[in-house]
């Protein structure tokens, strides 16, 4: 593991360190809940390694991360769902640590 | 091109059969102005070959469509922009072509 410092939370529940949700775990990618409760579904699609939102957008495992989205959306959320991710202060980006949000399990309505 | 039928006006504008604001074009993908205005910005990023959404976030072509939708919000929003695609009727899927939305210039607000 590299680049735990600044304290980042992702990097510690992938180490185990912090509690989470798990919901899928192989090598490179781990999906936990998130803790906000908006919709009946919020999942958080990470990779393990500490790249920051850029960087993982940027990366070939972005396509493995993409397909563990929709596999989490597809049955978590079979009415349907909207997979996306934040960059910046405009967007509410709160992580630096590049993730995939999967919302769903109602009505979403609007994506902006 | 393949799968023209039914309509889709993705493969239209792909082919330059529909009118759009065309804002980059490779060999594989275009981006385009979303019709909608809801936003200063919405661009649609997409493969230019007729896959669906759920083969589109599945294919190897996904890292490739996330980095261009990246530096397009990079470089029309460089306040912060939301990437976001959404699946099924109780995200607002309306086109089954595959894409990716982009959408910023703006305080964004939640994602759902």
């Amino acid at each position: 593991m590299e680049a735990r410092k600044p304290y980042c939370v992702f990097c510690d529940i992938v180490a185990k360190e912090s509690p989470a949700t798990i919901r899928y775990e192989d090598e490179e990618i781990i999906v936990f809940d998130n803790r906000l409760r908006w919709v009946p579904v919020m999942l958080l699609v990470v990779p393990k390694r500490h790249y920051t939102q850029q960087e993982f957008w940027g990366d070939a495992l972005l396509s493995k991360a993409g397909r563990v989205a929709v596999e989490m959306g597809n049955k978590h959320c079979p009415e349907g769902f909207r997979v996306l991710a934040n960059f910046g202060g405009q967007a509410l980006q709160s992580q630096e640590h590049g993730h995939i949000h999967v919302v769903g399990g109602t009505w979403l309505g609007r994506y902006v």
